[in-house]
């Protein structure tokens, strides 16, 4: 049994993560192959109860540490439960976002030091990481309108602008850093020609 | 305004952790100390949500890696919202379990290694350690049948008695390396007598 890859999708609030998650499935399926798709933080029973503690809005202040670490507790779960079994098994996993949103929320927006989200990734992960990773990139006004008009908001929907752009900017830096793995999609134009670009992108892993 | 002093109190289950955290506060108490008395994992809003994660039993299984993110993430809520600040303010902490318990039951019980709990503690606490930390030791089948009497069980207390066993040795091993911080107390004997040894143990802290 060959293993499968693994796509990972990232980018700011409301440039279009989930919405193409579910293009990309369909594109890698109409080519055969089984997809299993997932989602970060999250993605198992337990991983999701940390995802609610993420999100949820507390009197009590969630440290920039426990936010971390809950985000890698959440990781670990969802990597031996969900995307190593996948992989294994042959099916390709599309993840909406992965450990680059890791580096572009608590390392770009709040300022973390990327040391410690190293250590983490390395002692979580091993040597798992994303074959592609689409980083739909659009001002953050644009990805803010979006997601303002799908309504409610979480703990990090909360932030101000200046937050996002720093968010926007470590994945930019991500992207500069690994050409090979991450595609930059520009994501502030016609559905239509994000998904063409997706396909673009998508084209080598599928030869 | 002088900084509180920081007590722990650790052992495997049904050692009389729990039973002793009261004696140990109102013997401070009695000198004049106001104390606050705490757990872990929990001792805050989120830190007690995290306590859930930790203890529940669920259909999915826990990872090794996870729980030990999940410990550290609880404690830093810990440490930020209750421990620093009641020092700060001169308070004594009298902790149920801390980082001893970390080293006996995921690096002793769980057999995980030692160099990543180092790194966490190190990274979550910078230079915070108890100032005493009073270990209760007895033998594994008399801490069992003690919490056994008291009805329910965790997904800790429901482990072989060899998971208590490793447990009970890596606490006898944190004695042996910190010498001067813990106090080991022989908790296989009347009540009154342990509380005797405790108060023994506390009588440099107090000077
Ligand atoms: N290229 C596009 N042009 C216009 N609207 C778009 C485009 N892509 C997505 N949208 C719309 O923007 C909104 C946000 O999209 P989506 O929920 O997929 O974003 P997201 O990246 O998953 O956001 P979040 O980070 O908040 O989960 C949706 O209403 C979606 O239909
Ligand atoms: N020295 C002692 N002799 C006899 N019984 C004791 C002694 N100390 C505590 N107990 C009893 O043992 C039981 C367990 O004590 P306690 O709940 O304080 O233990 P614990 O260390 O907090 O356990 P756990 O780790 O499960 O929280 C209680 O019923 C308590 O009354
Ligand atoms: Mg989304
Ligand atoms: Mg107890």
């Amino acid at each position: 049994m060959t293993r499968g890859k693994f796509i990972t999708l990232e980018g700011i609030e409301g440039v279009g993560k989930t919405t193409n998650v579910e293009f990309v499935k369909q594109h890698l399926q109409k080519q055969g192959i089984s997809v299993v798709v997932t989602r970060e933080p999250g993605g198992t029973l337990i991983a999701e109860k940390i995802r609610d503690l993420l999100l949820q809005q507390n009197s009590e202040s969630l440290s920039e540490q426990a936010e971390l670490l809950l985000v890698f507790a959440a990781r670990a779960q969802h990597i031996k439960h969900v995307i190593e079994p996948a992989l294994l098994q042959g099916n390709w996993v599309v993840s909406d976002r992965f450990t680059d949103a890791t580096y572009a929320y608590q390392g770009g927006g709040r300022a973390m030091k990327t040391s410690a989200i190293e250590w983490l990734e390395h002692w979580v992960q091993g040597h798992l990481k994303p074959d592609l990773t689409l980083l739909l990139d659009a001002p953050v006004d644009v990805g803010m309108a979006r997601a303002k008009a799908r309504g409610g908001s979480d703990r990090f929907e909360d932030e101000r602008n200046s937050f996002f752009e720093r968010v926007r900017r470590a994945y930019l830096l991500q992207a500069e850093l690994y050409p090979e793995r991450i595609k930059l999609i520009k994501a502030n134009q016609p559905l239509i020609d994000v998904q063409h670009a997706m396909v673009e992108s998508m084209r080598v892993l599928l030869r």
